[in-house]
């Protein structure tokens, strides 16, 4: 066994992706299925995957995401907010797999800034990592926002996690971009243009978030009546979603002032321009370096590595 | 030849509805495909319909709906709103099949209240047909909602239709309900409770339309922190969806005061709840009912009867 050695894993609904580290380097790389797709048991692919890893001696392995729901490898009960990662630590399940430890992380529950019941799994992990590579945003309340199929809007206060807000995004544009009328005779090689999104910005600009539901069909009727192209209305559709999502959060956190992303770069990119359009400005964390810094950060304890741990 | 008989029929999307009319009687009624589900062209599928309903020597028939549309039999262009029952007339598209007058009423294009394009097909029949159902609607400005699939709300002025404002509700909602997350593990048969409805228009009472996107996650969160049942969950979805429909409608009508619902009666009742919970009062009318009186205002002229027009 080389301590210095260990596995990190990200495993969500619709990807698995694994990384043999050896201190902050990744010296291999590797992708299997979602928990949603998988076609042995959560352990049996995971031991398929990680396979030869073994042969460099690995520690252990700590995983982020799905993989502890109901429908993963072993239910991880969700941690209450406020959440820092010192109390994330103590609450990661721990798991053998074939003489593996392996460390499953918790997602978090809290009341959100609606009053309602809220949950994320996986993005505790980036926020936490984005803590790390902004330590700025350790000290004093931020907004960070993960988009994705779910956007999570979340408050950070002095390195914890108070509380966060969903939106299902993404889910709802790819239902409507795959199933409905606004869509009707669109090939699925059709992408949205910049021009069509600025002009979906625009329109929640003017008429205000709560008239989402009346703007989208003009993704229709405006293809029907005005000859706009299917790049402009499907990138039209992604603004008016995103545009009103953005806009909503003045309603329950106030004037945005400076916004961190966390997520893909082109993602990252449509969200600083919807939440500009809402009188925010933003920095950008790219997804993928803030699951690995949060993996790092919770495979810590206080006195030791995380081999020392498993 | 019987110049008092007729056919009429309401072709949309999804569906079509035949009734042969002698008078203001109904003789039969035959249903079959919608303008998507055609097996054979829409000349020969209404030809097989009405086979031997051509026995009785019916004068015509009179069709509306998106059988007039582009995927329809033959289009009929959009007429422009302010449109009265007399200017839907003048602009009935007259063909012919095997030697049977047959006449196709457009749909109507507009600007809508939020300034942009607007479009519908089959509704304005029903308006017409409400109007003539309670005259007290010929007179002043009045609000008319048309629930389903796409929801229509309309403003009629002095008899004519001046502008309408659509919301895909009852796309979005079956979308949600088939395909997301949101309904996860709920087999097809699972149906919203009205407790659950109830708890989704309170929830956008107090929170307002804007939050819409961000409550809708509550319908998955309830589900997994509070025990939220399947069918609680899907009438909590409804309730949402619905309810920000109507809340919408201050920002662009103001007060709502007394609306008038043309649907189905059980959607009719969600909706009445919903603009009562947004502070109007409703009356509703069957949907099928006023599409019969729309087309029979439709089929006539000035001087004479349907028939002669043929």
């Amino acid at each position: 066994m080389d301590p210095s050695i260990s596995i990190f894993g990200d495993w969500g609904t619709s990807r698995l992706r694994l990384y043999l580290r050896q201190g902050k380097s990744v010296l291999d790389r590797r992708d299997g299925p979602g928990v949603s797709a998988l076609t042995t048991s959560p352990e049996q692919t995971f031991l398929d995957l990680v396979g030869d890893w073994r042969e460099a001696g690995p520690s252990g392995a700590i995983l982020c995401g799905m993989v502890g729901s109901r429908i993963g490898w072993v239910e991880a009960p969700y941690a209450p907010c406020p959440a820092s990662a010192a109390d994330l630590r103590e609450r990661v399940l721990k798991i053998e797999a074939d003489g593996l430890p392996v460390s499953i992380i918790p997602g978090l529950s809290c009341v959100n800034p609606l009053g309602g019941p809220d949950v994320m799994r996986g993005e505790e992990t980036q926020i936490l990592g984005a803590l790390e590579l902004d330590p700025a945003l350790k000290r004093g309340r931020h907004l960070l926002v993960l988009p994705g199929t779910h956007s999570k809007w979340t408050v950070v206060e002095d390195g914890a996690i108070t509380g966060f807000l969903t939106a299902p995004v993404g889910e709802t544009f790819a239902l409507l971009r795959q199933h409905s009328t606004l869509a009707a005779g669109l090939g699925p090689d059709v992408v949205g243009s910049d021009a069509g999104y600025a002009m979906g910005l625009a329109r929640i600009g003017e008429q205000g978030p709560a008239l989402l539901p009346h703007l989208l069909f003009e993704t229709r009727a405006r293809q029907l009546l005005n000859g706009l192209s299917g790049g402009d209305a499907m990138g039209f559709l992604s603004g008016l979603l995103i545009g009103a999502d953005a806009a909503a959060a003045r309603r329950w956190f106030g004037e945005l002032g400076r916004v961190t992303l966390i997520g893909a770069p082109a993602l990252n990119t449509l969200y600083g321009q919807a939440i500009s359009s809402a009188g925010g400005e933003t920095a950008a964390i790219d997804g993928d370096s803030a699951v690995l810094a949060g993996l790092t950060t919770l495979s810590q304890t206080k006195n030791s590595d995380f081999h020392v741990l498993a």
